[in-house]
């Protein structure tokens, strides 16, 4: 039996995690069950008997898996006969480029825009601690770095360019068929959806267009529950 | 025989269009010999006989092909006993999309720090197209664009940051070998470096140890004239 830990709002099915989605639109993709275990920042360390204190985990029969790049490659080799999302092992190499080029380039600019409403998302203790935290790495309260959200997602229109200029020539980034700079930037909005109902594509249809193909693809359209 | 039309200024071998600078590393990379055709922009025409209009032009054998990208591909799939570049079909497909991050994200801040530099690396009518071409694109003179190339260069480290993050895990963009990313982003240093003494690697070492290697491994260090 497959389990995933994924991080959860104060509702268990407010799965909002954007490393979590990435294994979770993997193991839709590749068509392998699973059961999903939501979990709160806070219950992290109970949940997982203290041996991990960041989810994605993946558990997999006798194997235990960590971080979601780890995971994805984990079920790239495992199961060697799904639908691959490297496409071979340059393809491995240029996801880990990928995935930096996205969570370097798009992931502070998604947080500004929606830190507060991510907050309102958490159980209470998790609001606490989350609140703390991010209030010192910025520097100022929440509900003053969100303020700021309208001038954040013009910042983030020039960030979108070049993957709005590739789904212009292709249906995927990958191209033809999905490949994992697709799941990375689609889970990035995943947990922009699941947290807030700013609407961070504004208006951009392409992009809507593409990221409704990536969940249908994965299987998991039901599972996002979006921000209303 | 096998032939590159590529883009030069004044002097025949100030070679400085990262798109021909990407079918020479690349030819480089796999060992596959060829002869320069320097081509100044006003001569494409007459060099092409007026059928290509932009330079890098393959010619190998029978075979014509232009675009940078497609001369790669080429390259790929004609001379598949060479090191590959793509790394398998993934590897085309994240390559496309690297290419578009790279040209989209970086190319307008490299000109506006390199611009008059590169204007005067030209032969008096290409600089006289140049100049008006730009001006025009610009809507300003290029004296006043590069005037604010400090300011620009700030912006192209944040640009940069997610490739120094992953050429601190490994030597290479593409991991332990080199990959398209490797070729399109030294490619643009070389644009940058063979027309502008301008650092605009601002002191970065790693940076500059990758640029260095990545010329070592096409074989390509003593074809780059840099500006002084």
């Amino acid at each position: 039996m497959r389990t995933l830990y994924e991080l959860c709002g104060a509702e268990p099915d407010r799965l909002f995690s954007a490393y979590s989605w990435r294994a979770r639109l993997t193991l839709g993709y590749k068509g392998l069950a699973f059961e999903s275990r939501p979990t709160p920042f806070k219950q992290i360390p109970k949940a997982l008997e203290g041996i991990h204190k960041t989810v994605p985990v993946l558990v997999d029969g006798e194997r235990t898996v960590t971080e979601s790049f780890d995971i994805c490659r984990y079920l790239e080799t495992t199961y060697a006969d799904t639908p691959t999302v490297f496409g071979g092992d340059g393809g491995v190499e240029n996801a880990a480029l990928i995935d930096n080029l996205i969570v370097t380039g798009l992931y502070p600019t998604i947080s500004r825009m929606i830190i507060l409403d991510i907050h309102n998302q958490l159980a209470p203790e998790d609001a606490t601690y989350f609140r703390q935290s991010r209030e010192k790495r910025f520097g100022m309260s929440l509900e003053d770095v969100q303020r700021g959200r309208d001038k954040e997602r013009e910042k983030f229109a020039a960030f979108l360019k070049p993957y709005q200029r590739r789904l212009a020539e292709a249906p995927f980034l990958g191209g033809e068929s999905l490949l994992f700079a697709d799941i990375v930037l689609a889970a990035s909005f995943c947990w922009a959806k699941a947290t807030s109902s700013y609407d961070t594509m504004n208006g951009d249809e392409v992009l809507q267009a593409w990221f409704d193909r990536v969940l249908a693809t994965c299987n998991q359209a039901q599972a996002l529950k979006l921000a209303t």
